[in-house]
Formats: structure tokens, C-alpha cells, sequence
């Protein structure tokens, strides 16, 4: 079971940016804390984040050959990219959905997602933790798909 | 800890409502579930299932002043409920909103929410997953407010 | 061929609410008119009224088990309730959404049913006659799913 | 009592237009069957036709002085009409607002009817019985108002 | 003079609930002063809470027979209830619908009230005292119509 | 000067339609009016009535080329008639929007115009006076676009 | 019979205000036109014209005593005043809703107004001739009402 | 304690203006009996109305020197008058809005307030006595704020 | 391969119609271009042209059985006609839509098309190119699913 | 070059009104800073300020003989006021729309602007500094008008 | 006559993307078509395509000032890119908007384009003809511009 | 104080985009004049454009830890960026929106900023001197908010 982690724009200041909301971890130590639970689940992830939506539709594109799902952080692309999701249906994997804050405690155009529909499911509010709720959210998904025991016993 | 389970209208029927949807389980397995992962951390839970708005409605009232938190599948009533959202509000205790579905993929109607912008965060889309889930995710919740160990070590 | 006849909110006051809107027939008569037919039919017919959107929603779950279909006035409810909606469709069985009034006629909260783009069908406006009216529709819909003899020969 | 059954666009492929949704009747089974219950509830009926909102409003406007009342399956023009029904309202006679399909689970723009608010009421979505049950309908409403017995005594 | 005095859902809750805003006293502190009001005015008063819409839909129903009329915090039914509406016009009694919260700085969907536009009037946004002065201007309201002296004098 | 009247669907039924509204004179009556009217402004006249869009269409194409403007009181068809519209600006010909009654005070469907964005002007809400008046408003801006003496010297 | 005349904001500069669009008239000549007129319909007219909508108001409350009806050319108040609609209707006199342009070819927040719903009929896009039109239509309602013979004979 | 009492714009009518609604008492006789009720409670009032938005807006700055509250009454100003809600806003005065009329079973215009969310409270419905509740309202919540004791006591 | 050709309302004016616009080339000379482009396709065509909703209407129901598809360029009742579109639908004929303007270009009502959802495809904007582009369009798209040569070969 | 400096309702109140957020300054220190620039940039100003939207219309009129431009504070009536966009376009006077705070920062209905489309351009959200910047942008686009040197250089 | 062919976000995955939607013919494929079909048409074309929203919009600006128009099918970018409408109007050079999927058919975001009102035209729903038309339909468009023989002929 | 300058979409175009809108003067003359008022303000300045969102958001990010605060013009990128709205809160610098139109007199798509309620303030529609008054307005507010003496002395 292999799943690619994609963080959207901004996601790189994780740690300096309010850390008062978002925490002191820094994007580093949530992919370090991504991949400690992917061993235990016995996944491979690899991570990929970027601020420019076409490269965040190329590298779907790209791995989406190699990867059984995604974790999708779209960030802000998640309201307003119709490309992003193109990419993700366009290759046919299975996502979850994720946000580190809660997207309906904030602005009115953050409630709209153009990737939401299409997913396997949504996990927001919960700070990293969102992260590997969801990476035990796609790989129980994967696993039942695959007969695989599930990830929860 | 102490977290009460919330089960809103027609979570009753689970296992035999559209089982090719909702799977084979009832509504005694998710909770079985729930349980023992709660066993894992440590957490007590307690479960309550009602048809009834107004039950629903004294039943967050009552338990609130026993638990820490809830988890709150409320169904239909998630998009219909200010009552529902005014017991929570009043209890002052944190929440995570739950769906066995991704109500992102059906219809409009279910695309609001009267829980979400004050919940701690959304699970949504992963069958009896989203219970687990979430119970870590407010696990987590609780026990960062607590100053506790982290559930995901 | 067993029909379940849901009476929603208020119609318990029929015969002394509104009667110039609603007539001097009490529910006692409209249900006696039903029933009479229904013995015309060849159907038995059972009866359900409640105030409580909680309450129609566990008699539906209950009477779904034993009926082919349900004739549905559920008054208010029809446009308010999501989870009278959901049970119906989770107890999977054939329904005729009913009313006395046209809520076409009426305030625009009356004109969108949660009910109807599900049902077999509508009929309203007819005062009394929509239960009966709806009932042979009901009949005729469940006689030829089931091959039987037309109800309108 | 004579009742005029005016039958909107597309309604004379009846049979041949999506058997698979209409049933394989003709417009003439339609009307065959309209007749027969007409005797039998002592009414007399005639039939028009036209795929023409202007030959429809003509119609009703001569129709308007011999009949007693309408069944109308404006089709199309139910949507799109207001000159049909300013054309009912001009010969004040009561009519039954009558579809085949249940309009209110197909194209949102089905949903609105300017004909709706201003009928005794409404039948839909069930195929050549709409017809019967509203032209009883009518005949009841015609009935009670001439002081008749009831046609469902 | 009888008067109804109907609360809504959570209401109960009164004094432990949010106190910054809604202060100290409880639900039976609120029934005493109104009560003390009302032997002020020579008028007899009852008292309903519930948590249910459909309990809240009997009551009125039952009391309708026995009260001149209702004094009404419906709460969060205020915003979602047509049937607790539609009880209160069929049994056509005046009503006061009454609030402590001012609504209007709430969220906006507090903003509708399916009651007010058939109240006699409306008092919002003075705690406790918004009964008192509802209570007032219902007996004047009712004064008047009786032909009784103002209960302003 | 030559003008063309042309009157839109169910005005041929005047006289007989709602008289308490639209009084007793009928269609033809209004049409010696505008005649008589004409004569006195030097003006020539034509009339024409249908109930059909397309004939209205077709008669507009066919009498732009004779005449020099036109009164339009397209009934029910101003709400609805795109094509009527198009036909009034591909003949280029100035027209003056004509009502019976107040259109602003009639159901909200009758507030949209789709001839009025490209008339001269619009009377609505005078009865068979609208139609003088739109006369004596053509004419003058006829007159005015032509050099001649303004009629309401 | 006596007239009021009511010029809104902006029109004291006609003449001068885009002479392209509203002609080198100065309301003074507006005014001469319109009495002349009414001297030669037999009635009396006054004239009042202000950029306030209090005064607007004002005059209306207090001319409304002794005028039979009022001409209105709100200007921009049409669409934004509620007081003015409040003060006619307090007077209950008939009015006519004037524009010299035509309100429905300019911005859309032209095309709502406060006046028209309430109003005897509207005249709009006719230069000074809506003025005269408005005139021989109100004088014509009440010559109606009044029993007098038609102005248009 | 001293509180402005505000009347918009045709307040003034009282009492000639469609008095089968409002009832035949003028505003004198309304600023009346506010008066007598002030001295009731120990406060002292003062008056103003205008019809002019701009003069109401005036008073309120400058009597927001000397009083402790206002009552207001802002007519069609209400719905329409931002400058107002500013005035208030601006003088820090805490203010009840009133109405005669219950403005939420008028016209949907009168629905939106731009005074409601920054009031204390709203009274509407209860003719006169509005005012008089209102001011008991507002004496109440100031006597609180100034720890005096309660004027319901 | 046999192709009908539909043209809308106005059409036939073609020529004379704001030939700044359109060209002025008329109705015969698009048929005669679209007729030779049939021929070096190998396609039968057939045309016609309505002004009436109606006629369309008929004239596609009973082309639909001669035809393997259409072109069709409703003007105005694209934008208005839901009996058209449901006259395409009956007969189940894929057709092109087609228009010489570019519709997005125009008033907001030309936006909306009832038919563009079900077409094989949409071509505007290039006048009397707009018809041959659709013919070759929909001469490949029938080619292709009657397995013939591309037309683009 | 003479510039007329405009200041809507509650202007007046500047120092005394929020000053924690609109500063400490009055109306007087502002127009003493406009004055001082505009020395510097050897225009010529004068200040008119009214809480009264006629007497704003009024003064733009009038002023609008003698001014070069506008600089427009229209306070809230830049949200509710047609008559003064129509006052300042009857005038053909370039205008600058300013305020002192950020209006897209602040409740929904500030966001709407009458004044906007029809201005130079906007400058809002920087205190008294508004006025000035928007002088200088006044003056540069007057001078550009006139050939002048660059206000800029 | 030279053309630059845009092609937006996700087109690189032509053939192996939902190949039953989009057929196994990959970007080349179509490349190769429309230069088979330039060469026809006498024309020189070059290719563009991109994932990123910024490369697309430096492209056409760099393109811009060697082509004479482009055949543009954004993609995803239609639907929500400002910067690239803003592009192609800069470099003012005419286009035709092409899409492979008839996007009329598709999620109500599709249905709103930022380039369809100042394209020449749009072309969908053919697949890859839907190119070639549009080559065509450029050609066309660019040949009568420059006086050359129609590509038609 | 150091000011970071950011330019989007399709500014790099400036002297040859639509010359007659936007003027002669290039990108580099904008920079110049900025730099040469920045230089009397005794503010460093820096420069970027980009037309690739994801490049503005990631210059912000770096260029937020040394720069006081940004003046950006993000063009298209206003309407349709959230990310870049998450970069400049990121960061948290005070910024100033520019723009060289008056947006408000454009389409309605560029009403709406996804920047505009987070700025200090808005400068637009003054061409480059929106530049130069935006940079006076964001040293004004830092050197308030430094303590330093205004430039505007």
C-alpha cells in the first residue's frame, strides 16, 4: 500500500504561521509524524507540497501511477480549483479529504469544497491530528478494498 | 474521560438500511467497536440513540454535565436541528460531528450543517470508520486540553 | 396487498381546525372513508397519527417490516423533516405523498416537500378525497408491480 | 356534468415517447379509459390535444363555456405558461393540474407550475391513473359543489 | 383571562446555561415572576417546557380549549417548526412570541421566525423581562378585545 | 403616420373576463377607441389579436414593414417571449409597452418584462386608457423623431 | 378636481442636467405643459419639488388634504424610499407613478420600485409627455370614479 | 434617568392615518401616556419626530449628550437608513427599536432592519402599548445596568 | 445519413435582420450552403423554419422518424422552450445546437439553453459558419457511431 | 483648480464618535489638513458637510457650477443613496470616492457602493489620510484633464 | 494565417483519462489532427499546453504576438480563471473557445465560462472535432476578416 | 521601512495592453516612479510580478520576513486567489490593494476581492498614481504605527 501526501499552498509556513492556531510543528514534523504511523500501518507515503496549482496537478498526475490513494491538504485550492480535481479523477485513486482547522468555523467561501464530492471522505478540525486520522481513514478504505485485515482491529 | 456517543434518527436501522451502502453491521457492532477502541485509550464511553429531536435534545442536556465530550452522529437532524445545536452549545462540552457517509456526495440539503462551525471537526464518509476516527480525534482533543500523552504516540 | 396510513402534526384536530378549510369531518371519518375503501380494494389498512417527528419516524421503521406501501399526509413534516424522509427510503417500501390542502395555493415554505421527489407520486388538494384518490393510486401501483388485476377496471 | 381534458406538447406520442417510462398506451388508450370511468361517474368528457400554447389557450377559452370544469396535462407549458393560465383563469372554471410522471423528481425546472396555485389541486406520477384520479377528483369537487352525491360513496 | 406560557427546547436549561448571557435565574424563577405578574393583572397563567416539538405541537393543541392565549418562546423552533405554527393557528388563539436573546444580533438564521408573522406581535432581547412585557401587551391585546380597562392605566 | 396595435393572448375574451377587473368592454370596443383617437392624431391604424406566440411573431415580422411603430400589450407573453422580442428589434421599429392593469401590483412572475428594456416607454395600470395613452405617447415621439407638431399641442 | 404634481430630487435640474437625454426643458416649462393641460381637462394643479425625502414627505402628508390625486416622479427616491410609499398610502389618494425616462432601459436597482406596486398605473420613458400622459390618466380614474365624463371623449 | 423617544417619518399622521389599523389616538396623545408611564418609573422623556432622515439623525447626535436611551421608532426609516443606525451607533446610547405595527406580517421590504442587531431588544405589534413596553424595557435594562432596583419589582 | 435542419423563430428574417450583425446572406442562402456541404458530406438534409413554439414542436416529432439527426437553432425557445426539448428527447435523435451569434455574448437571458444538456454539442458565434461547423459535427458523431469513415478524413 | 470636499452623515461627529477608531481628530483638524495640502498643490477647496442626503443633493448641485471635482465622503448614503450618485452625474464633475475606514472590512451592506462605477476611483481605509490621498488623486487626474504638471513629480 | 492551439490543465493526459469519455486518441493524436487540417487550411499552428494557470497566461502573451488567433480549450481554467480572459483580451487577438465535452452536460460549475463572451465563438462537445471545427471556424472567421476565400468554399 | 511591491497577472504587459485604458508608461516606469517617491519617503522598496499564482504566494511568503508591508496589485488574481490571501495573513505585514482601474466600473466578477477585508485600505481606478498614493497611504500607516513623523507633514 502506497499513499502520496500532497499539501497545498501555505502549507510550508506550518509552524511560523499563527502558530497560536496551527501549532509550533513545522510541515516537517508532520510528515515525520505521517510516516512514523504509515510504518506502523505497514503503507509507504511519499509527500509533496506545493503553492502553485499546476504543479500540484502535475505531480497527481504523475503519482498517480505509483500510489494506491492520496491524503489531499488542498489549503485555499480546495475552494477555488476545479484543475485539482480534474487531476485527481482524471487518475482514478481513492482521497481523503483533509484540513488542519476546521473550514466551517471560517469564512463563507471556505465552505465550499470542489473536491469534497468526490472523495472517499472528509476529516477537518483537528490539527495534525487531522493527518492521520485521515492516512487510517484511506488506508482502512484501501485495505477493505484490497481484503486486507482492517487497520482498526 | 468520559465521551458520550450520539446517535441521531434511523442510525436504529444500521445493518439493515440500505446494507450495500451502509454495510452489514448494526448498530450494537459500531458501538462495540467504539467501546473497545475507547478500552484501547483508556476512555470511558456511554451511547444513546433516539428518533426524537426533543430526546436528543434532553439527552446532550443530561449527559453533558457526566462527559468530557461528545461524538455526534446526528443524521437528518444535522441539517435540520438548531435545537440539537443549542443542547450542545449549552453543555459547553467539545464535539466532533460524524457520518457514516459522505454527505458532501449527496443531496444539497445534506450539505449544511447546523453542528459544524462550532464542533472541534468534521469526520465524514468512512462507514463505522468515522466512529473510530473521530473518537481518536476527540481523544486527542481532550487530552491535549488535559496536558495528557498524546493517543497517537 | 397491507397499506400504513401516516397522519402528521395537527391532523389529529381535523373536524375542528379550520373546518371551513378543512371540513367537519373528524380523522376518526377520514380514516372509516379509507378503510371502507381499502375493504373495496382488497387491502387492510393501519393507521398512525402523531405530533412527533421522532414518533412517525420509529412508526415507520416498525411498520415497514409488515406493509407494501404507505399513503403519507405528513402535514408539516413534509417540509421540515429529513428524517421522515430517510426512514421511508430506508424501509425501502413504495409511498404516496398526501395532503388536503394544495400547498401549491399556500405560503411558499408549503411549496418544497422533502418527501416528494422519492414518493410514487402526489396528490393534494382535494380535502378528504386526496387520502382516497391516493389510496387507489397506491393500490394501482403496488397491483401492477405485483401483476395483479387493475384496481380502476 | 361535462369536463374538458386538455392534454399539452408531446402528449400525442404517448406510447411511442420512452415506452420504458410511459407505458406503451396511446393517447387514445388514455382517452379511452378517461371515457369509460366519465360514464361511469355520469359526466360527460371531451378531449383536445395540441403542441401549440396558442391553439391550448384558444381552446380553453371556447371549451370554458360548456364544460364544468378542467383536467389539464399542460406537459411542457405547465413550466412555461402564463397564457394558459391566465386563459383558465379568464373562464373561471375549476381544473385538476394532472402529469403522468411525478414531476418532482426530474429536471429542477419541472418543479414550478404556473398553473398549480390556482387548481383545486394536483395528481402526479402515476401514468394513465393520474387522469382517472383526477378526473374523480374533479368530479368530486364538482359534485360537492352542485351538491351531488359523492363519487366515492 | 387565562394565558398559556409556552417554552421551548433548552429553556430548561435556564441559569446553568450560558449565565454570562442569559444570567442566574432559572426557568422557575422566570414561571414565579410571571406568575406574580400575572395575579397583578388579574389573569390566571399555566405553564408548559419541553425539549420536543411534537410535546410542544400537543400542548398547545390541548390548552388551545382552556387559554384566551399564549405567550410563546419557542426557541430554536422559532426558526424550524411549521407544525408547532400550524398548532397555534389551528387552534386560533393570539400569541406573543417572545425571545430573551435579541435574535437579530444573532446568527442569521435566527433571523426567521416561522411564528411571527401571525403573532400579534413580537418582544425579543430583554431576558426575563421580555416575558413580563409580553405578558403585558398580551393582556392588554386580550383587555382590549374584551372590552376590559387597559391594564396600562 | 401609421400604427400597429397588436394585443397578445386572452385579450380577445375583454368584456366577458373578470369584468369586475377589466370592465365591461370588450376587444373591439377598445379598438374603436384607439381608432377614433387615431383619426383625431391623423394617424392610421391596424389591429391584430392572437393567442399565439408564433402568429404574433409572424405578424409583427410581416406589419413592421408598413407601419411605423407599434403598441404592444403582449399580455402573458411579455414574462415570457424572448421571440417576440426579437422579432419587435429585428424589424427596428420604436414600440410602446401597453397594460390593462398595474402589472407591479399582480403576481411577482408579471414584474419581468421582456419587451420593455427596448421600448419607448410603458403605461401600464389604466385600463382601455392605457391604450390612448400609449397612442398619444407613440405619436408624439413619432412626431418629434419626424419634425412634426408635438400632438399634445 | 385637483391634481398634486411631485417632482423628486435632481429634476429642479432639468434643462441643464444631460440636455442629450432629458431635453433643453426646464422643469418650469414641465410645469407650464402640465397646467395647461389641466386647464384644459378642468382641473386644478400644484406643484411642489424637492431633493428631501422628508420634505418629499412632508408635502405629501399635507397637500394630500386638499388634492384629488398626485402625479410622481419620485426620481431616485422611487427606489429607495419607503417613507414616501408610507406617506402615500397614509393620504389615500390615488397617484400615478411618472419617469421621463424610461427606468427599465437604465441601471437594474432602477427597475424596483416603492410606488408602483400601490400605485393607480405608471408611465415611464416619454420625456415630458410622460408627465401629460400621467395626467390625462389619473384625471381619467377620477373622472371615472367621480362619475364625470371621460376625459378622453 | 432620561430617555429620547424618536419618531420617524409619518408618525406624525397618527391617528387620521388608516386609523381602522393604527387606532385613532394621535401622537400627542401617544406621547402622552409615554410621559405619564415615565413618571410612573421616575424617568425623564423627550420627544422629537421628523420625517426627514437627515433631521432624525441630527436629533440623535445631539440628544445623545443628555440621555440614557432612546426608544425608537424609526417608521420606513428602519428598513432603509443606515445613517440612522450609525447616529446611534455613534452616541453609545443603548436604544430599543419600536413598532405600532407588526412589521414582520407586512412586506417583505419591512422584514430587513438596519437598527435590530445593535438594539437592545425590539417591540412590535401592540400599537401604542409597544411604546409603553418599550420604555418599561428600556428603564429596565438601564435600572440594572445602574444598579437601581427592578421597575418590574 | 439524413439530417433535419430546424430553425427557430425570426430566422426567416435573415438578410433584413440587423445585417451588421447576421450578413446579409438570408435563410435560402444558409440552406443552400448547408445543402452543399450535405452533399460533399454524403448526407440528405431537410429544412424548416417556424415562428411557432408549436410547429416546432410537431415538425421535430414527426421528422424524428425520418431522420438520423438534427441541427437545430431554436433562437429565442432555446432559451424559453421546455416543450422543444422534450420533443428532441421523445423522438431521441441526437441533435447539434446551433447558433450564428454568440450567445454568451448577449443579454443574460440567452445564457440559459433547455436544450444544450442533452446535445451531442453546441456551436455559436460564427453566423452561417455556425451550421456547417454542426453539420460536420454531427455528420462525424453519427458516422462514428454508424461505423463510417471520419468525415474528417 | 477647485475642488469641493463633500462629508455625509455623522461626519460632524469625527474626534468625539469611536475615537479608538476613527482618531481623536475632529472635522475641523481634517478639512485644516485638505486645506494645507491643497495650498501645496495650489487648488483651491471648500468643505460642505450635512446629515441630510437632500441637502447633500443640494449642495453638489450648486457647488457643481463652480468646482473642478469632487472629493465624496458620502458616508452611510454611499450604501442607500441614488439621488446623490444622480446629483453628482448631473453635474459632469470627476469625483473620488473616500473613506476613512476600510468598508470591505465591515458589515456586508457597506459593501455596496452607489457612488463607485461612476467615480475616478476609491481610496478607503486609511483615516484622515483617505482625504488626502485622495486629493492628490483628484488633482492628478484634473491636472492630466488640464495638461498640468504631474502632482506626482 | 497562424494559430496557436491552448491547451489547458489535465489535456496532457488524453488517452489514458477516462478513455470511454474521452476516447484513446492522446494529445498528440490531436495535435497531429489539427496540423493535418492547417495544412489544408493553408495555415501555420503551434501547440501549447500546461498544468499552470501562470504558464498558460505568459504564453499567450509571449504567443500573442505571433499568431493571428488561438484555438483555446482552457480546461478546468474556463471555469475559474480571470488571468487568462485577461491575457487573450491584452494581446487582442481573436479566439475560438473549444472544449472536448459538451460542458453544458456536466456539474452546474462547468456551465460558466470567463472566455465564451469575448470569444468569436464556442465549439464543445465533439471530442477531438470539436478542434477541428473550431480550426475551421477560426480559419473562417480570421480569412473573411483578411478578405480571403471562405474555408467553406 | 522597506515595502515589498507585488504585481500580478498580465501587469508586465503594461504600455502595450490596451494602451488607451491603461496609458503608455511600462511595468519599469511604474517601478521607477514608486522607487522615486519610495526614495523621498526614505522607504526601500522591492519589486516582483508574476503571473503564476503559486509564485506570488511564495514570494510573499519570503518576502514577508523582510519587508514592513506589501502594496499588491494582484489583478485577476484579486478576484479568484485565496491562496494569496492566506499568504499575505500568513506572513501577517499590513498591505495596501491597488489597482490601476476603477474596478467597480467593470465586470461584476471584479467587485468581489478575496483581499480587500484584510487590507489597511484600497486605492484603484487612478492608473499609476494609485501606485505612488498607495505607497504614501502604507508609509502613513507604518510610520503611525512606528512612531515616525507623517509623510504626509
Amino acid at each position: 500500500m502506497r499513499i502520496g501526501v500532497v499539501h497545498g499552498p501555505n502549507l510550508n509556513l506550518l509552524g511560523s504561521r499563527e502558530p497560536e492556531v496551527y501549532g509550533h510543528g513545522t510541515l516537517a514534523d508532520v510528515d515525520a509524524a505521517v510516516a512514523a504511523l504509515a510504518r506502523h500501518l505497514e503503507a509507504e507515503v511519499e509527500f509533496f507540497q506545493s503553492n502553485s496549482e499546476g504543479a500540484l496537478v502535475a505531480h497527481v498526475q504523475e503519482a498517480g501511477a505509483r500510489v494506491d490513494g492520496f491524503l489531499v491538504n488542498a489549503g485555499a485550492y480546495t475552494h477555488t480549483s476545479i484543475a485539482l480535481r480534474d487531476a485527481l479523477l482524471a487518475v482514478a485513486r481513492p482521497y481523503v479529504e483533509v484540513h488542519l482547522s476546521n473550514v466551517f468555523a471560517r469564512e463563507p467561501f471556505r465552505h465550499r469544497s470542489f473536491l469534497a464530492d468526490r472523495a472517499v471522505g472528509v476529516v477537518c478540525g483537528f490539527g495534525v491530528d487531522s493527518y492521520l486520522l485521515a492516512l487510517r481513514a484511506l488506508a482502512g478504505h484501501l485495505g477493505r478494498a484490497g481484503g486486507r485485515r482492517s487497520v482498526f482491529a
